[in-house]
């Protein structure tokens, strides 16, 4: 099964195109959690047990990991082992915004997909495709291209203007019709351009989106579904991370995002 | 004192513009080490005390070490309180081309500058600079963004036209003329590319670039230094990481790299 029948399959079984975001925060999270020897790690049990239910797939992103060294590192290998062992099902993304020269590619490979077990891993386009396809070629893995990011200053680069097109316009492009070759693709496509999802969408026929910036980065909910669903009422994975896991219920929290985005997918 | 002070000062102390990159594979290294418990910081502390004399910079990547896992960060570490311990005038280069909205910066910066100390770091430009400005902010490091990389297939992206000129292009622009603020930007320019080196000269002043891509990855070291010499007779940082850590005499190697591009300096 490939990672992208992988997402499919469990975003059918749990009903959801939610994603959860898993980056825990000392600072942030309740204090019970901070005395203890794996805080980083209870804290994500702790969230995955109230909202696995409602969860297509979990995102940690790295950065909140390697910030601690290599006790944090110990602590994303423990949150990726208890999902495998706990709820194999659910779909495991890393957001660590990779990439390198292909030879050097090999070795987040080993360590991303084959150490920590991950089934997708977000990477940067801009040193084309020649470099990013050790991940490519990786069939039973999915790589996610960003292509238009959430953040307020994404367009000083990403909206330059090439034959007409912005850059991201040829990003997309490039992903869906030449480096999606093994049909294991997705891209990043934020909540907070509404319209550039529906283009997106245009070009990339039924690839799956991972659409970040909804609750604290300010993007609709409503807007991303109906402008990023594909023909099987899927090809979306709407993430939350913060606006979730330091709710006051979590739980609720996520069954709602889970709802709110299932009222707005297309009665098949 | 800042990030690029620390590097022309290092430079002038050694007389060296040479970088060696501490990419350290179990498989290549010498078989004695391998047994080791902690094969990679003892085979970096044998490249470190062989090659630091002709050495301005050490730049490790750090996909070699991630690849290890927690026991493998733990040996940047270990490898970076060796070199602040014994030679802590030498530039450190964290090898890690990160690029990820800013409230996920602040926690690889808390992780590569303040837990590990590097001098600098490489940096993915794609997201523009509202997104990098934490890394931008810091007057004390060096943010070195890639601008035109060393691998084949780079001009994928980096050369599409916009306005006239390649990508690659308007990157070093607005990397020189505006995220410069700080004077405390680098680029990476590929000796693969020396005729780039020198249009990159042209934009950017007195800025210093890291120069990968010769020996391994074929690029000419004579055609580096004759294009991205600045005034100040520096400017550049020549990067070899196996041409000189897997080579029978890392020593003579590194010496005669260092010398190569002396000879080649401008006498002031």
């Amino acid at each position: 099964m490939g990672a992208i029948d992988k997402f499919n399959f469990r975003a059918d079984e749990a009903d959801s195109l939610l994603c959860v975001g898993l980056d825990p925060q000392i600072d942030k999270m309740p204090s019970r959690f901070r005395r203890m020897e794996f805080p980083l790690f209870a804290f994500n049990q702790y969230i995955i047990e109230l909202t696995h239910e409602f969860t297509a797939a979990f995102k940690p992103n790295i950065a909140f990991y390697e910030s601690h060294g290599a006790k944090g590192v110990q602590q994303l290998q423990m949150t990726l082992d208890f999902l495998k062992e706990n709820h194999p099902s659910i779909f495991t993304i890393c957001d660590a915004k990779r990439g390198d020269i292909g030879n050097t590619n090999q070795h987040y490979i080993r360590f991303i997909y084959d150490e920590l077990g991950f089934d997708a891993i977000t990477l940067h386009p801009y040193l084309g495709k020649e470099a990013l396809q050790p991940f490519l070629d990786r069939k039973d893995k999915a790589s996610i291209i960003l292509c238009r990011t959430s953040n307020g200053g994404s367009g000083e680069i990403q909206d330059l203007v090439i034959e007409g097109k912005p850059l991201w316009e040829h990003i997309a492009q490039k992903v869906a019709w030449d480096w999606n070759f093994n049909s294991n693709c997705m891209m990043v496509v934020a909540a907070t351009y509404p319209r550039d999802i529906k283009r997106v969408r245009n070009i990339a026929g039924e690839m799956t989106f991972l659409i970040p910036g909804v609750g604290a980065q300010g993007g609709e909910v409503i807007q991303a579904v109906n402008e990023g669903l594909n023909h099987a009422n899927k090809g979306i994975i709407i993430n939350s991370s913060r606006g979730i896991i330091y709710a006051v219920n979590p739980s609720e929290e996520a069954r709602n995002l889970r709802d709110t985005i299932n009222m707005h997918r297309i009665v098949v």
